[in-house]
């Protein structure tokens, strides 16, 4: 499928006991690595890199094929495609004939940055409940060492889908000499109440699961009622309930859903229970529930530093950024009107945009799936990026 | 608040040893009572008489205040005063001074209808795990068999908001000739994927509660952490989303919100919270379950034993019923289009109807607490149905 091919995930050390990463709750680690990928070639003026930010449940593997991950249990066949296959590679939105694209597990992640289910050098244990709270500030920084590490003072671009768009609405303003385009998709600027009640459902599903333990399951067995209940109840977000009740009426009616009392009767409810399922081979709970708080807590104006919305996107409109911003028509987990609420914010602050909604049947999980809706759109604004005068 | 004032539950015997109550799924109790209240008088021709049926977790007390309800243990405080004083009383939507208007606790409730929790003559045991499942059929007949009691031939009215609407629309169907006018408020005509995923996380919230035990729970104790996320899920489709960050605002923030690992940071977490853990005090899990699973499988078809929906509104077309329909234009429960599908049918069957759609920043739950939204369609309704040539 993806002329890219086979893939290895590379580590970049981000912290050492001399230098250790200080996560915005205080906390600190003395050891942290990002797993991360990267396609197509740095050019010699390095002015040609992209940084891609991953959704909740993403990882560094956005492009090609990768069997593995060395030593990660969560690394199922499921992965093993890259995430973003049909825009990423020669042609694609993402060119790997002309860009360098770089994308990194979250720290607190579980597909090889330093998470919960990683060993502490120190006590020789996992980290479990004592890994840190994480925040999109935190994700945001631990990406820019890897840049640093890489040698990329400015990128020409960065990209974010979903939970990506969060960060890469936070790398822009946190780190405004730092970027040139900014192209957050079917992402917001401001959680929203209803986000923020699925998201405690989520985490309510798994702190219910007697498995958890405080997340102290790795020797006794994970939460996984608990982590299959918390992606059922995410998962009807992203797909389009037309596009839900479309596949649930092609598969087989798996036998065996039957709970202690209650039996499932019908096709939606078969798949929606196989969603949840299939999920918890390739998740660790406490990863979850970071990413789950992370996106709960996320305000820009904080991640970045700033006093309101106004100097916040100020940054943007002085350091000359452009922003490319899309919407989905009917996505309910970010909601067009949450879109539509950075573009005014990025309209007061007078920063150069464009605002696209596409028109899909597929929910939000079009920016997975239709690359048509996009490429156009970013091919153009990438290249003009290029020949920005500011160059 | 009320002019109804005290008020006093009632029980119908509605299944002897000798002539059983048959489920539809098969199974049947020898031993069933409905627990229900009437206010008004019922008149000498026995023409005025109006069936109200309770949304999933109201009971029989509609109007007036009661105390309590001997021997239940689920009769809390927030059960005492009528869940639609706003509309039934001398002048209000539902006239007391004109009609006589009966409500019952769903057979399978917990509010003195017989139960999961209900004890089995037979054996001594609370019934729990072998309590038969609920459909809307059941309820509608169980219910009919409560107005034999009564002598209530044919009713004036049929009235029923949110899930309560179903069995309002079901009695209409299966017993066109015992009701002239139809009410239904706030509910559908088929349930939606949406309705049975989101039923379908409730469920599982319970069963993943090990306390819960298949139902066997009432020696050991009540699986509480699964029925608070139950009504959590469900509270956020009940209320607009601005007036659940409205009435957070005004709220203290609890503290003790935290749980093994996660705690609770802002107002909108901490209301959510509160809202599943009052529930807990006043429902029984076993019949949330049996409702939840009664509402996932609603086929208004299925339930009146129709071939379709054409001869099935052909009956309400062929009895000469009226039917008056409100939508809530914001609601996340019901949604509008549910409503229009239902008149869709009525009009592709050739029902009079009346169709409206109340404007609310209330939600769904606007049918609970704006009674002027309402009441001038149903005064003028119920009068037409007296007048009604038919009679």
């Amino acid at each position: 499928m993806s002329e890219i091919g086979q893939v290895e995930t590379q580590f970049q050390t981000i912290a050492t006991p001399e230098d250790p990463f200080v996560f915005r709750c205080g906390a600190s680690l003395a050891h942290a690595e990002l797993a991360y990928e990267t396609y197509g070639e740095l050019n010699e003026t390095r002015s040609n890199a992209i940084l891609l930010f991953h959704a909740f449940s993403g990882s560094q593997h956005a492009a090609g094929y990768n069997p593995e991950v060395k030593g990660n249990a969560f690394w199922t066949p499921e992965c093993e495609n890259g995430w973003w296959n049909p825009f990423i590679g020669p042609g694609k939105a993402l060119d790997t004939d002309r860009y360098f694209i770089i994308c990194a597990n979250y720290l607190g992640g579980c597909y090889g940055s330093t998470g919960p289910a990683s060993v502490d050098p120190a006590t020789g244990q996992r980290y479990g409940s004592t890994f840190p709270n994480i925040t999109v500030n935190d994700i945001v920084r631990s990406q820019a060492l890897l840049l640093d590490a890489l040698g990329i003072v400015r990128l020409l671009a960065v990209v974010g889908p979903s939970t990506g768009g969060l960060s890469c609405v936070t790398f822009a303003t946190l780190y405004p000499e730092r970027v040139r385009l900014v192209v957050p998709l079917a992402t917001g600027v401001k959680t929203t109440v209803l986000n923020r009640i699925i998201l405690l459902e989520q985490i309510l599903a798994i702190e219910n699961d007697p498995r958890f333990q405080s997340g102290e399951y790795y020797e006794s067995g994970a939460p996984e009622t608990g982590l299959a209940l918390a992606r059922m109840i995410s998962h009807k977000t992203f797909v389009h309930l037309d596009a839900i009740e479309r596949r649930a009426s092609k598969d087989v009616v798996q036998s065996g859903d039957r709970f202690s009392w209650y039996q499932a009767h019908d096709h939606v409810e078969s798949y929606m229970l196989h969603q949840g399922k299939k999920f918890t081979d390739r998740f660790d709970a406490n990863t979850y529930l970071r990413i789950c708080e992370m996106w709960s807590r996320y305000d820009p104006v904080v991640e970045a530093g700033a006093e309101d919305l106004a100097t916040l996107f100020g940054r943007s409109a002085a350091a000359g950024h452009h922003y490319l911003v899309f919407s989905i028509d009917e996505d309910y987990c970010f909601y067009p009107e949450e879109q539509a609420a950075l573009v005014e914010n990025l309209r007061d602050a007078g920063v150069p945009h464009l605002f696209f909604t596409v028109h899909s049947e597929k929910g939000h999980d079009s920016f997975l799936l239709e690359p048509d809706l996009y490429t156009p759109h970013i091919q153009v604004m990438l290249r003009n990026a290029c020949e920005d005068p500011a160059e």
